[in-house]
This record gives C-alpha cells, structure tokens and sequence, in this order.
C-alpha cells in the first residue's frame, strides 16, 4: 500500500525509545496514526468507497430509488459517515502535516462538497457526490501512479496550452466579426463562437459549420482552412509534448534499476585505457630495467 | 510453422532409444502427433479455413443461398467435421499439454460454438460460426506473432484502463443527475449515459449531443468541455502506454537474434577489462621473476 | 537530380577509351541518353507535366472549355506527344534496362492510359489523364525519396493489414446475420457491411449508424463497442508500426555517414578482446621462452 | 527576457570607453535602447497587449459598445499610439537591424494593418486587429521558444506537404470528372471538390458525402476507400515527419550538455585499440631484443 509510505514523512513523534512517562495525548496520536494507515483500515475504507458509488449509481435509475431508496439513502449517509470520520482521524493523527499530501486536500474537498445543504440552488452539488468515487484513484497505488504522472506532465504543457488559448481567443474574435452578421447561433457572441472554435479544433463536424456559413458567405472557407491548419499543427505539437514528457525518465522513481551498477559505457571504456595506460608503463618499466642491466 | 514448435514442450515421450517392445497406444499416439504437428496437415486446415470463411460469406446472400443452398451448407457441415476430428486428433496426441496452449483453448471455443444448437433463441450463435475464420490467426505464424504481441499489450494497460473506466462511470452518474431532466433519450439512464460519454471520448459527435442540451440547459458545454479535457488526456495516454510497450523489447521471443551471441556492451567491457587485469599481472609475474633471480 | 544517378546503372556502353571505329546505333543511344538523362530536358519534362496538370484543372471548368475549349486540348495533346517521344527516347536509350526502374513502369502505365480510346465505357479513364501529374513525384528528387519511403514501410505492414482485413471481415458477417432483419440499407448485404465497418474503424459517425439500429435491436451498442475497441486497437498498432518503420534507418541510403567507418561497439570490442588475447599469448610466449631457457 | 538579448546584435555603438565628445545623436539612440530594451517597458508593452486584447473581445459584444463603446475605442486608439511610439522607438534605437529579428517584421505588419482605413470594402481589416494580440508570442520568452520550435519544423515538411497537396489536386481534378454529373454542390466545381476532399482528408463527416453520392454513382465508394487509404497514409507519414522533427535535437540551444566532453564510443574504443596495439608493438620489440641479445 503506498498510502503506508508518507507515515515516516509524518514522523513528528519522537523516534528515541520512548520514555517511561508520556503524554496521554501522544500516545493516542501514535495508535490513532497506527490505524488509520493500516493496511486493513485502508481496506475498509476502499470497499466504503467502492459500495458508495454502486449505491449512487443505483439511485439514478428511478424504479431501484422506488423500491430501495430508504436503503440506498442510508447507505449514502453511513459511507459518509465514515468519510468524516476516517478524514478527522487522519488529520488528528498526522495533524498539519495532513495538508502536504495533495490526495488529502482533494479528499477533503471532495467530502467536503457532500457535506454542503443541496437544497434550492445547490441541487447541483448533490450530482457532485460521486466525485467521491475518485478517491478510489488516490486509496489504489497503480492508478495514484499513473495519475501523478499525468498531473506531473502538466507544467511542461503550459506554454503550448498558452499559446492554444490564445490561437482560440483570437480565432474567435476575427470569428464573431466576420460570422455574427450570418446570424449563425454558433457565432452568435464570443462565448458562441469560442466552444465552436474549441469545437473545430477537436475536429469535430468542422464542415458542417462551415457549409452553413458558406451558404451566406462564400469565402468562409478561407478562414476555416487557415484556423484549421494553425490550429491542428498547434494540437499535433501539444499532442508531441505530452508523449516527450511521458517518455522520458525524470523521476527517480520511474527508474526501477539502482543507480550506479551500471556506469555507462564511457567511464568503462575510460577505466579500461587507464588500465592499458598502467599495463604499458609496467612494460616499459621491464623493459627499460632490462636495458639498464 | 510455428505451430510445429511447441511439439517440443508436448515431448511428454520418452527421449531415449526406443525399446523394441512398446504400447501400441503410444505409438499411435505419436504417429497421430506426427501428422497433426506436420506441414501438410497445417496447411490443409488453412485451406478449409478459408474456404469455411468464403461460404459463410456467401451464406449471407439471399440469392447465393437461393442458388447453391445445400452445398454451401454441406461445405459448412463438412468443414465444421474437420475441425472436430483435427481437434480431437490434437486433444489424442497431446493429451492434457493441449490445454496448455492458449490458442489451442481459442480454437476449442470457437468450434464448441458451432455445436451449440442454433435453434430458438440462440440463433445469434449461428451468427457467430464466422469466428472460426479467426482460427487463421493461430494458423498463420506472422498474424499469431502480432496477435500475441498486442495481447501482451494488454497487462501494462490495466491500470490506465481501469483510470479511464472509473472518469466515464464517474462522469455518466454526474451527466445522468444533470441532463435527464432535459428528457433527451440519450441521457435517459446509467446505460445510455455511459455509451454516450463512450461516444464522446471516441470524439465522434460530441458536439451535435452538447448543442441539442443547450437549448433547454445553456450551461451543459461547462460539462462537456471538462469532460472532453479530461477523458482525452487520459485516453492520450493510454494510446502513449500502448506506444511505449510496442516500442520496448522486452520479451525473448520478440528479438530476433539468439541470445548470447551479442552480449551488451557493459558486460563486455567487463570482459576486455578482465582479461587485461590478467595481463597486468602476469607482466607483473614476468617482472617478479626476474627482480628474484 | 536524382535522375541522373541511375545513369550508372545503365552503363551497358563500353568504359574503356572508344574506338575510332563505331557503329553508328551504338553512338546515337549514347547522344539520346546523354540528352534524355541531362537536367535541362528533365526540367522540360517537369514544365509540361506542371502545365498539363494545369490546363487539365482548367478542363474541368465548363466556362474556361467554352472560352479557350481548343487551346486547353491543343496543350494536352501536345503534353501527350511530349511524354511519349520521352518514354519512346528512353526505351531506346537504355532499353530494357528502362523496366528495372519501377518508376519507369509507372510513368509508362500513366501515359499509356492516356492513349486508350476515351469514348463509350471508358470515358472513366479520360478523367484519370490527371494521373499523369503523379509524374511529378518521380521527376522532383525530394519527392520521390518521400514516396519511396512510404512505399518501403508497406511489407512491415502486410501482417497488421491482414489481421485489419481479417477482423472486418469477420465483424462484417457477424454486422451482416445481426442487423439485416433491421432493414437498415448500410447492412443491406455483405459489401454494403464491410463498407459500413470499414466506416465505423476511421470513427466516422459510427455513433448515428448505431442509433439507428439500436431503435429496433437495443442490444446493437454490444457490437458495436466490442468491435470499436478490437478495430481501434489493431488500427492503433499498425499505426504504431508505421511510425516504427519510418523511424528505423534500415536502408543505407537513408544513412549519410559512409559504413565502415563507424563500426558497431559489438565489433569494435570483439577487436579489441582479440588484440588482448593475441598480446597475452605473446607474454606467455616471452614468459615461456624465458622459463625454458 | 529573451528581447533583451538581441540587444547585443544591435551593438551598432562603440564598445570602447566613450569618448568625452560624442555626437548627441548618438547617446540620444544609447538612452532610447537602454529604455526599449529594459525589462520594465517590456512588461509595460504586455500589459497594453493583455488590456488591448480584453478590449477588443468587448468590442465584439453589443450591449458592452452601447454601455462603455466610446471607453472601448480610447483604450483601443491609446494601445495603438503605444504600440506605434514603440516600434518607431525600436526602429530609431536599432536602425536598420530591427528588421533583422523576423518576429519585429511581424510586429509592424500586425501594427501596420490597423492604421489602414477600415471603411468601405477594407472592414474585414477591422477584425484583423486583433492579431495584435499575437505579439504576446513575441514578448513571452517561452512562447517565443515555442513557437519558433514551430516554425522551425517547417522546412523539414516541405516534400510531404506538396505531396499532400499533389495528392489533393489530382484526386479533386478525377473528383471532379466523376462526381460533377450527380449534381452534388460539394462537386461543382474544381475548388468546391479540392474543398470537399480537403474535408475528408481530415477525416470529417466523409461517409456522408459518400452516401449522398452512392444513391446516383454507386460505385462512388471505390474512389473514396482509395483516396482515404493514400490521403490517410501521407497524412499520417506527415505527422511522423512532425514528431521526428520535434524530437530530434537539431538546435545547438536545445543540447544543454557542452559538446566535446562527452565523446562517442566508437572514438574511445578507437583511442583503446591503439593503445593495446601500442603495447603489442612494445612487447614485440622486448622479445626480439631478447632473441638478438
């Protein structure tokens, strides 16, 4: 489990043999921290996790809410029962050093979300709640990994996503004035005309706007050919990015071989010059001896 | 043929010369496994493969069926016999090692199937007799080598899988609880959610479902712009994973070339640098002989 | 040029200082090939194929053939002789030597297209006189290295193809028992269905043809899915090998550094280890010598 | 700031201790680089792209000209005078050297359109102010690396886009020929064809044109796989062309390793051989002494 391995960072107690008297408080701590990142408390919670989102998928389906909804409702409330109380014992245990583990600050608002009124105006976040079925990707190390290595490939997309911002907006503004007059809905104001460009670049029945536009303005084409050339060439070359930063081995952690059994070859090759290098002045070392005799 | 290969791996008979007195039993067997594994045998099961292939095409012609009915289905019949008789053979020569060959169980499936009776309500497992002519990928040395290769895939992938999973269920529960209530058939429950979203992360028509919510729920492109950023990253890189497991050669069977021909170049160096500490000291022996004489 | 390189080749004249005495044929090949292979009437030939080109996309305009109709088919007949008084030239220059180059049958095939009888049945093949501006790809050296390479990368692909042409047409038997009852014309037959999946692999509104059907058979998202993931994977890998063979220097011509001056480390070492052993048998030797002194 | 940098190109002035009578001329053109150059007005001129840019998207909006229109336009006129005070600036500090720097040229050209008149038939200009926007590419250093990145790849693409192009003219021309007589607006002329196959190139919706077409031309589908299997093909060799370009490190600035400390096996081995070689040689002269002794 590698939700195990930031205990040691948490190491806030102390690691000398402990002294015969303590305080009541640490001692708490330390069983507390114990538990919650045992491998079984770990455990539990996942299955929690897991029950949880069957559960909100079940209450989609009006005929399942009829006829168990009592059931699905309590469960909803148990799982988030567990959720408060696992996140309170686990900010308990490693106290302000709970906040240095982005999983946790997600858990937190994730949870958190759930605990906000959803009546009125907030019906929206009761759709949120199986957000917390994301959690699952922060309890199971593989899918941490890989979403960590997702996450960490984002600083190196900055200047490119930047720059396709920009291609967008100034794409959509050179759009709505050239397309607002055709009464398009699609050009209707900026925002209108930003999804459709977004739309265009994802490729996406980029003729089909095209060819009603065209109906009104012939030349439409021009601009939809050079935004689509600009603004591929920029997607391909994002696309490029993402692949050349998940390639190459920038986290130690990525490499599994121990550093330092295998010296590349030119500090071998160099080993074995100074070798030769050794080996011919003994030769003539034996050979200048001899003349000397 | 690669399928001649693996007859090593059934050597379940003795390797030492052959007593005079011996089984019947075990003599027939290895006969039998002598005509099964052999060229010729291969090759005439291709050949009624391929046949089966094309007149289960035929078959779905009405006016084929009209016109030459019986014999397509008498060459259905016979060839389904081959099959049964050439796996029986091969079950008979192998024994339990038969089971030990993945392709072999694929193949035994495959023409189970067409035993099944195809009356009622299984008759969309007539349907599915075509997949017999998938029995040519076993046949075929290269198609089997790519085969197995992209099944090899399969393992380093579960993880991201299993990623982009979670993002559609997740997503499906979230656009359910948003969208159902704008009553479009496509949101209408769990399901049909989730082959939607499906739909959406192959990016094929995304647009047409987000312009048809709009209309009664302006804000639905928030949604689908997340999604799209979201599930297309992951999809990239899991086309990224796929790349990078093709690209590296980590089976033996993959390369070519024997091992042991052309060791890497570390070891070597390891080498070389051996053999000239030997040299070094028996020019140092050389040296001491005669410093002692 | 490149053109000028496979000269060379055709050296099936004598090298050797020519005889004052000499048939007159063998003197009038060499003038016409000096002529044929120069860069000026290569330049030429490319001047008419540009033109020709264009007046063909000036044909297809009804206003232009009203106004300039003799001119445009005045220049296309000219073109026309042009490049059979050129492949004629070259025939004679080079004579058989001239197939060897499948470049050369493949200007031969396009010019001779053009001299077909272009009316009744064939007036299909007027409109592929415009093959012959694809001549351009073998006159322009950087093109043809292109298409070379394109052309190259095809045997690595034969397997995956296969397996591609396999995989559709064993879901198109499958597409074809399951949804022709639903009457839908795009599974109307067996050509029709591999059309149709052939469609659904290049992710072209594979989405609308399942609505469609799902309205009568609800089960169809099943196949479809199944098939989308088998077909989109097999495409992504013969992508993958596409991109693997373009990116392997397995031609010498690709690689501009001379081989032999740059030996593989393998080779280099295997020296290296041969010298040591060679230098330590020779101490022995000198040890020895001295021992039996 | 990368801006900064060019700055040395520019030392057009003496680089010795000044002199103590200088032309006024002169230090007048010293101050003004210093100040042009300097970091701060640098972000002064980003900042007026940034709030210019935001302008213009208002201006797109009619509720916000009718609100704030004549605030609108001022900050438009200001960021224009700003931007016209700046390049006349940077002309007069660096003279004939500011067209040196590509991306200057075009600063002017994007600065120049907008001082066109933009009545009458040049109100589509008026649109094109926002491209001013793209001089943020320019003055972000990380951008400007990017984008250059980009244009760099280009040359390398040259064939591959002619090809590409070839291959689009010559199928729109047969496209043409065939498909003109069905009546289909998408085939009406050479630039609707050369637009409709550009379409399929992307791969956007070309299964609908092809449907369309097959109810008159039934064989309409036999164009379409050819091209889409030669267009997708060349198209994708392009996109390798791109990923190669991208990946190789071409560009002395992107090696960050310094080149010479760092040499290639094959020279060290070289460097080995004769050294061990050396050693033969001096071993061979001990023994034959010996043997002369």
């Amino acid at each position: 489990m590698n939700r195990l391995k930031p205990d040691h960072r948490y190491a806030d107690g102390p690691d000398v043999p402990r002294c015969a008297k303590k305080e009541f408080g640490v001692v708490l701590r330390e069983r507390v921290r114990d538990v919650v990142d045992g491998k079984r408390f770990q455990r539990f919670v996942i299955g929690v996790i897991v029950v949880n989102a069957i559960t909100l998928g079940c209450e989609t389906s009006a005929t399942a809410v009829a006829a168990y909804g009592g059931a699905l409702s309590a469960v909803d409330t148990i799982a988030l029962a567990v959720f408060v109380v696992e996140l309170a014992a686990r900010l308990y245990a490693h106290r302000l050093a709970f906040f240095r583990d982005p999983w946790n600050c997600f858990d937190l608002v994730v949870v958190g979300v759930s605990l906000l009124p959803a009546a009125g105006p907030l019906s929206v976040v009761r759709s949120l709640r199986i957000l917390r079925a994301l959690r699952l990707i922060a309890m199971v190390p593989s899918m941490r990994r890989v979403v960590s290595a997702l996450v960490r490939s984002i600083p190196g997309l900055l200047s490119l996503s930047g720059l396709l911002l920009l291609v967008l907006y100034v794409g959509s503004v050179v759009a709505v004035n050239l397309f607002r007059p055709s009464g398009d809905p699609r050009f209707a104001d900026l925002g209108a005309t930003v999804l459709t460009l977004f739309q265009i670049t994802t490729g996406d029945g980029w003729s089909d706007v095209m060819r009603d536009l065209m109906v009104t303005q012939p030349l439409a084409w021009l601009f939809f050919v050079v935004y689509l050339l600009v603004g591929t060439f920029t997607m391909l070359n994002l696309f490029i990015a993402v692949v050349c930063s998940a390639m190459e081995p920038d986290t130690p952690a990525a490499t599994d071989a121990p550093a330092g059994t295998d010296t590349p070859a030119g500090t071998d090759d160099r080993v074995l010059a100074d070798e030769i290098r050794a080996l011919r002045e003994e030769i003539r070392d034996l050979r200048l001896e001899r003349v000397g005799r």
